[in-house]
This record gives C-alpha cells, structure tokens and sequence, in this order.
C-alpha cells in the first residue's frame, strides 16, 4: 500500500456481540435460521450498526481487454469485450437483469478496453488500452497496476458517495481467466493444470493451448509469490487490479463486499494479501464451475452462500446472492421479539 | 386420491425444449448461469410458457396442534402454535419479513390449534382443535386426514385465484416434527434413530425421549408403508395433510411449487407418493439442519437451492430461495440475444 491508502477499520465486534444477543430474543428458536444470522453479525461486525442496511446495493463491472487474448486462449474474439460494454450500457446483460432486481446503483467503468467505446453511461477511466500480452512481456508497468488500483478506488468512493450500502465488483474481459488462473497459480505455488479451466467455453485442444500458454507465461514471467503487486503486474489485468482498488476502498469505508466468481476471488486474495486486514469485509456470493474457484475459496477460508454451477461473471453471482443478505438485514430489523408478541419462549427460562 | 380430485397435467417438454434453445441466444456463455437456466427450463416445462412468470408468489402457512406434544417431545410448550399464529397476524415472524420481501400473498390457515385463535387476517377452516396423540391413538382419521387435505387444496386455489404464479407451503405446529419423522420413518423404512433431530431446540434426555416416543409409536401405529393416506392419518398432522392438498391443488393449476424445510419435504414425498405426477412441479428450497431431511430430499431425487441450516419452518427457507426463481424467469424475459445486442457470437460459427 502506498501512503495515501486510507486504512481498513477493525471490525465492531461489541455490535457483532450485542447484535448475537438479540438474534435469540426474536421469535424463532436460538439460531434457527442458521446461516442467516451468521450473516446478520457479520454484517453488524462490518457496518458496526445494530441494524445494519445493505440496500441499495452498488454493483460496479470493470471492463478490460487482454494482450493474451492474442494467444487463442479464449472461446471469444476480443472484440466482445467493447461489444458487451456496449450491452451493458443499453441494459441487455445479465449482470443489468440481476442489477434491476435488486434495486442497484450499476456503473460500467472502462479502465482499458482495447478500442474506444462511444456506449453511453459509461465511466471512461481507462488506464491503457488493454494490457500487454503476459504470455511475452509483463502485463502491466507497477505505475499500470497502481493506477488501475486507484481507479477501482475511485468507484468505490462514488458507490459510497451515491448512498450504497453494499458493494458488488464484476468484470468483463475476453481473456482474463487466464490472467487470473495465472496470478492464483503464482499467488498459491499450484501446478496450472490443477487450475486451468474453460473460463466462457474452452475445450479440447484450445484447453490444452489455454494451459500452456498459462504455464509458460509463468515460468518467463517470474513473479514473486510474496509480492502480490508483482503479481498483479506481472500476470494480472487492468480489471483485476479495479476490482482489488475497490474492495480496499469499500472496505476503508465499513462497506460490506459481496464478492463474485473467480476472476473477482482471485482479486480478493490479491487484495487480502495487500492488506490482510480485508478479509472480515468478505462475503463470497457463490462457488462457480471453474475449477480454480474451489481452491481460491480455499486459500481464502471462504465458504460461499450459492453453489450454483455459474461461469458468466459481470458481478452476476454476486448480484443473485444478494437478497440473502437484504433478508439477513430485514430479520433484524423487522421480526418482532418475543416478549413483544407474547410468545413463550422456553428456552429463557 | 378420491374421484373429484383434478388431474396433474403432463409438463410441457416442447415449451421446456424451445426455452433451452432460447438460452443459447442471450448474451452470455452457452450454459454460464448454470442452475438458473436449468430453473429456467424447469419454469417453462411446469408453465407451458415460453417466458414463465413467478410473482406475485403465494405463501401459505398452516397451522395445527398435535396431541403428541402432551408427550414433552418439543422445546416449546403447545401453547406456543396459537402464540406464532397471533405473530404471524401480527406481522412479526420470521415468514412475515421474507414475504414482505418478495411481494408475496401470505396466508395463515389454521386447520388445527388446539385453541380458539381471535387473530384477525387467518383464515379459519378447522378439521379438529389438534390431532389425537399419536403415541396413544391414530392422529387422524382418513376422513380427518382427507378434510384437512381439502383446506389445502382450497387454499392453492384462494392463490391461484389471487394470481400466485408460484406456491410457497409453510407450517406451524409445536411437535411436528415428531409426526413427520414418524411418517418419513414409515415411508422410507428408516430407523427413526437415523432421522430424528432437534426440530425447534431437542436435545440431551428430551431428544432421546422424543426418539422413544416416536419408536414405540411407529410400531403401536402400524401404518401401511405403501398406503400413503394410511401414514398420513395414523402418524401426521393437520398442517401436514393440508400442505399435501395445497402442493396437489397448485400441481393441478400448473403452478411452480418451493418446498420448504423437513415438515414441508415429508409432506411433499407424501404428496408424490399419492400422485408420483406432482414430482416434476416441485423445486426445493434448502437443505434444513434437521436430520431426516437430508435422507428424505433424496428419496425424492431433490437438489435443494440453497445450503443455510435452517430449521425454523413456516415456508422461511423457501421464501428466502425464491429470487432466484424470479432471476431464472427475469433472465429470461429481459436479457438480450446476441443478434439484438450485436455481439459476436463465436459458438454459433
């Protein structure tokens, strides 16, 4: 972290307490709704409220192109990526479908899309068009990554600024399973073949491409495990690295964070290693197909609250996950105690 | 089934078969949102519609005493069923803030507590004030059992008329969970060792008392295993023949139905059992902290959707899935195709 870095708080863990009392004074059996008062104290712990609010959420997708897309490591063209920057500026992705359910603050910001985007409504805060191909150079200049980094920040603070209470960070970029599963090989000294996976659809042969690619890239690139931000540099994406600036800035500001599928875990573990002191501001929305995402998880302690088989990304999971945590919020704030309702409970006497 | 019973249509797989292919034209991955789009496909075969809807959702809660809580195998005194049923009027449990949350219709029913209820807003359609003790005595009667089934199926039918698009079956009822493990035990022809559980709170010497009773009543009883009605008279309860009327009512109507907790699942597997046509109408909400509801979801091939140890009951764990049956039908019905969105779609090369 550099200096300007604003800290993360400590947790509240008074409120956490407090907050753990008064789940059993409401009626229903002491931790019958399991998970979700699990959920109601971390969120305590987080805000540091008794009643904490996590509506309305902010949902915020990076997009960024990759140099390694180059390399047939994807099922898609990299033009797709501006191509779905322009659906999510006309509201026709998932990530916009799931975004309108929950009542969300979306912001698409385009922190390195190869080509120049005319979409309308979308934040331009790009720091260089796509990064370099990591299967031949490093990706990013560290100047690059801690730019990236502040622009993730700097959608944060607006998430936060426009009233959200809860942040979700999504991506988009052709290519950058691979820039992750690259980084999380790196980040947790796991043979890529036991991480490698199809990202949006890569099979066969192109699968087998994608690994090589991947291992190879490791081997020249030769970033150093203990220093993320050689990671991030080195193997990782403009995209990754927003995503990694906003949960530090959401985290800064007692923001709970929903996190989303691999790409947005491999940041998390990214960030968490920048500053350990994110994990508890954590809560991980599903566990996806891809292969590696049951091992970041791992690395992370993380135990998500979907197991949905999903792959897509754009904050989607996350965004499906998120009325658990609105309903965490509105047991506590809503459900009557027992001695309000004059219900019996025998479990106080 | 009696004669005047209306018949569970066939699903309609040209629809189901026509909403896949759909699938594979939005903007997304082939099969990337995983189990949402399976739900899609499910929606569209249970429906008959193309672009299925869910909302508003029917939540119904039954309510009913049983005599085998004279036998001390529940946490809570008896008392406590018409206590939740005021809360329930009231607006204050656990089903009152979850349905709140996903605009449903909620209805208390009560078919069976013991005492008078003044609460306003239930709905009054009383079998009997509670079963007899099923330790002693059957519970029921057929003719009981077939009343109480009647209340459920014209509570389905109060939704459908109401314009439920989706049916959510709730219950309360001090010591019900002992009656559905006595009936899950015959059912299933499991040990009741092997399925009894803490239900609101049991444990120590009063879990193993509640295991005794529910023992010795299983052999007293002598129900037919293969005679569903026959299990459902001896061994269950009021609430738990009216969820079975309600889920064959909304079958009938080609209604999606969320099955909630343990109650609910054995009340579902009762329901297949009188008409293994219901099957294909039921989605699963979660997976309950309650014992037996693990060897009952997979007696019913069940994949529940959400993972929460919950074990509170009253449709709460089915209430909490149900945006993720809303996100299955939204995303179908406003994401955009490649064609419309114009982004290149390399699968379809």
């Amino acid at each position: 972290m550099n200096d300007s870095s604003p800290l993360i708080p400590e947790l509240d863990t008074a409120c956490a307490t407090r907050v753990g009392r008064y789940l059993d004074t409401l009626t229903k059996p002491p931790g019958s709704l399991g998970r979700l008062e699990s959920l109601a104290v971390t969120l305590a712990a987080v805000t540091g409220e008794d009643f904490p609010r996590v509506s309305p959420p902010g949902v915020v997708v990076f997009a960024a192109d990759h140099g390694v897309a180059e390399e047939g490591v994807s099922a898609f063209p990299q033009a797709v990526t501006a191509q779905m920057v322009a659906n999510f500026a006309a509201g026709g992705a998932a990530i916009n479908v799931f975004a309108r359910r929950i009542d969300a603050r979306l912001e698409v910001v385009d922190v390195g899309v190869a080509s120049d985007l005319p979409a309308p409504g979308v934040v331009h805060d790009k720091v260089r068009p796509g990064t370099r191909n990591l299967a031949r150079e490093d990706a990013m200049t560290q100047q690059e990554a801690q730019a990236a980094i502040a622009v993730g920040r700097r959608a944060a603070e607006r998430a936060i600024k426009a009233g959200c209470r809860c942040l979700i960070v999504g991506e988009m970029g052709i290519a950058n399973t691979s820039a992750s599963t690259a980084m999380l090989a790196a980040l947790i000294d796991v043979p890529v073949a036991e991480l490698v996976g199809p990202g949006t659809g890569v099979t066969g042969d192109a699968l087998a491409q994608k690994l090589a690619v991947i291992e190879a890239a490791l081997i020249a690139r030769e970033a150093d495990p203990d220093d993320p931000m050689d990671v991030l540099a080195r193997l990782g994406g403009l995209e990754i690295a927003a995503m990694v600036g906003a949960y530090l800035g959401a985290a800064a500001k007692r923001l709970p964070i929903l996190v989303d599928g691999f790409i947005a875990t491999v940041a998390a573990l990214t960030a968490c290693r920048i500053d350990p002191s994110l994990r508890p501001y954590l809560i991980f929305g599903h566990r996806s197909q891809e292969p590696g995402h049951d091992r970041v998880l791992a690395a992370l302690d993380a135990d998500p609250l979907l197991d949905f088989s999903l792959r897509l990304g754009e904050g989607s999971g996350a965004a499906l996950a998120f009325p658990l945590l609105e309903a965490a919020a509105a047991m506590l704030a809503e459900m009557a105690t027992f001695a309000a309702a004059g219900v019996d409970n025998h479990e106080a006497h």
